[in-house]
């Protein structure tokens, strides 16, 4: 049900550091209008741990009024309590959001080996209207979510998917494999989307999503086609703008490129920075050989 | 002015996940009673990632208002974003706190170089009413604030210190070699305290100082004392409950200690779990050894 | 021209710890039969960095005496010295071996940076007599080559390809993307096989080709053939065999799988010991779940 | 016994990357004149892991030969394979060598947990007719040797101690209070000498040894001496040439410092490469600096 290709929104402040809602609502009408399943909103693109809860929140039923009804609403729940998320993914039932992404909590590291986040996303699962989209991250959280512990979670009924950020091929075999039938694999950046689809991946939350939707979307319908080789040189025309816009310059690159496009990208806020001037140019070099400005 | 031997507290919570305030007051009874120079609230464990900021403004005046006013009281203030961490810094000085401990953000840590962290520490030194000091916890951040990045920021008349659980003995060297005069190096765990000492560091800010303040207290005396072989022999005997209590188990030793010794510990919140019962027991005997139970 | 599926052999070792050459010689005979593209030799399931130079040498005419014409033989000469591995890189060309397979130094990481090991790799493409497949296997050595490193790599005419170890799928699609004409990426292990062939691999040197040669050829004839559901079945199959016989227990796993099988894997060599009774027989229960014994 | 100071010295080669034993034999005599306890060959500096058998064994007899029969030799035979590490074992014993410096293997770190490193040193310490010094050096191996292995290991009447280059405080300050009586834990670098003293080290084995043995040997008859501020003022003073040389450039950086000294330096053999012409000036200013030349 959930499956296809999201962009994992940025959240749009302005010259005071504000959400600029406005704004917000322009980018909104882009994303409306183009072919993707649907929107992540206060990932790790949306700058989800430099944001309040109230911000969260009001961002969460902002984006669902705004969007159209067919495009799904995924809200980024997750903190580093439970007890915050927790409140979190009811805001975003109330919101009218159609799940929840929860990224495991990382401070405690040492602690949280696979029977604590085992338990922990349990208890979320067991108090969440929304279905809940386990969210492994390891580059930003440091603590990678293990296959099996996956595995074991995806037999829950209120636990529908991943997004898996990892770019590690195996593990995103070995989930799709042995976890529970319907439970949805989605690639967390366009760099693997295509391998990911191949073994069988339900679809791609990607940063690239919020520039190249279509692009990003054709992928799938290519793959789905049998058309291989044409999939295959769309996702290594993709890998090059991908890598330079979120790998390389995260946040600051995806917002300098929005930027570019016409829509509003505008700063993050501290303790990130905007892009600089050089790197601005070779970003703008990279577009336009790719025709994108 | 802020040397010496500091406990970074735990919070006590009830069996309702809320803040237990009555226990919270015996327990800054006892440690107002000891030899410790302060205590610093809201740190790692304090939990402090598991707290609201209404939670830890309110527990900022709590511990204020519940110590002898010669001790002294560190406000854990960092959060990622440099908007809250303001926020708290002021709301740390209106509680009459003594100085503000701000972890280095972390989680987007591929953005986050020397010259950004550069800029944010910059940015709350500029702005916070209270002495700043650095926390680097890189066992949990997985982001390490360089001695380089460290000496550069105790040139900032408002940066009073760091407070280094790294464990690195070299980067603690360099740090108290080449910072300004006048900036204080705090060793972040009994574990390497008396090293830290012999290179000049300015005190320690110690879990085990919770269960165990005179112990720490005396291996600071006996290094200024000149007594080598006695506080090496007290290092030495620390090392193994440290070990136990605050690297192998965490919050959850370092509360199930204080239970074990009549202080209020309880349970730690969700995602953290509470010390199993054969671990507990391995506790019991490890601190019945030392003679503590 | 090197294209395809190949075994990167154990070699095997007598009760006196001496390679076993009757044994070798009927394991080759097997392999002979089978419709691998040819074999490695002294790689990493070959012990490669506990042989001796002179038993190196003597295995690669061995194993290239003992097979096939039509046979492919890939010596493994990478040794932590250029010096070392241009004597090996001589003698495995007199032997008649078809490549030379060269894994990157990295003993001394801090030193090795990209410019390091393209100079190095550069010296050795300038003097060796075979065409040098570089052998990237971060697992073990700690240290990556880096996508770019290879594709600045694999301009130079007699730097023939790579086998990619790090199971990196990103890393693999911009070898593939961006380096010369003909040059040759090799899947490095048969769990990430089909994802790298529909990226445009050339094929794999893997493991388990070793036990199941048929069934890695199999992956590589189906995809080509545009069966891209039944190669992704047949995927899935053998990765939870590969897990265990090559990620999980390493060369003791393979030794032991090729002594069910009735070929001879016999033990390894000090400091690896082999398998034990228990995972002896978890082995055996995966193997005959999987039919193969 | 085998306590003080070391220089695990570096292998001097010609412009033909052959040993140049004329030069070899100066370096030895302005070594053999110093205040050190001793000399170890073929280590991380000597470029063991770059020098073929033969001439290991050569540069063993030939330093003992070379040296005044006071000053102990440790010879570095620690290889991948028991095999080659018993033979080396052997050969150094013959040569009159008094210990043997055993790095541990980690080529295979997947399968070297502590049990199989601990069956593998206990192997070597019954077939080792010299005393065995442990190896801990994480930095190049990428593979730790814990506390409580080495404390198993220090057990054994023939495992003499430790050179432990991991730089971290704690595990050293376990091992020393958990081992056997008489096990010598050495430094392993100049950087964490006075720490390493102070928690009961032997001595240390310091690259830095060998360009300014004599500051070396002071810090440790300061901390005897019970001078503890003189000991603290020389451990700052080398710490920043040490993490020049050392730490930064490696061999490249001991070389040319000895070169600068007017002793014999020369280059490192491939994959290294000597110092750039840019990071020479800078170390002139270095050793300029602190009156070396």
């Amino acid at each position: 049900m959930l499956q296809g290709i999201y962009a994992p929104i940025p959240t749009p402040f302005g010259a005071d550091g504000e959400i600029d809602w406005n704004s917000f609502k322009e980018n909104l009408q882009w994303w409306g209008k183009s072919s993707l399943q649907g929107l992540a909103v206060a990932g790790t693109n949306g700058e989800a741990v430099l944001l309040d809860a109230d911000e969260k929140a009001k961002a969460f039923s902002f984006v669902r009024d705004n969007l159209p009804a067919k495009m799904k609403v995924i809200a980024g729940t997750g903190c580093e309590s439970a007890r915050a998320t927790i409140r979190l993914n009811r805001t975003a039932a109330e919101s009218g959001c159609q799940a929840a992404l929860v990224i495991n909590p990382s401070f405690f590291k040492g602690s949280l080996d696979d029977d604590s986040l085992y338990n922990y996303f349990m208890h979320l699962a067991e108090s969440s209207p929304l279905p809940i989209i386990l969210y492994n991250m390891p580059r930003n959280t440091a603590l990678n979510m293990s296959a099996s512990l996956v595995v074991r979670l995806s037999a829950h009924p209120n636990i529908a998917g991943i997004k898996d950020s990892s770019g590690n091929i195996v593990q995103i075999g070995e989930i799709i494999n042995k976890s529970a039938e319907g439970f949805a694999v989605f690639a967390g950046s366009a760099n693997f989307l295509l391998p990911s689809l191949v073994l069988g991946a339900a679809g791609g939350t990607l940063a690239l999503a919020n520039i190249m939707p279509e692009e990003c979307v054709q992928i799938q319908k290519l793959h789905e086609a049998g058309c291989l080789d044409d999939a295959k040189y769309l996702q290594m025309k993709l890998m090059e703008i991908n890598s330079a816009v979120t790998a390389l310059w995260g946040v600051a690159g995806l917002k300098a490129a929005m930027d570019l496009l016409g829509l509003y990208g505008g700063p993050p806020r501290l303790p990130l920075l905007p892009l600089d001037d050089k790197n601005k140019e070779s970003l703008q070099k990279i577009m336009h050989g790719l025709q994108l400005i």
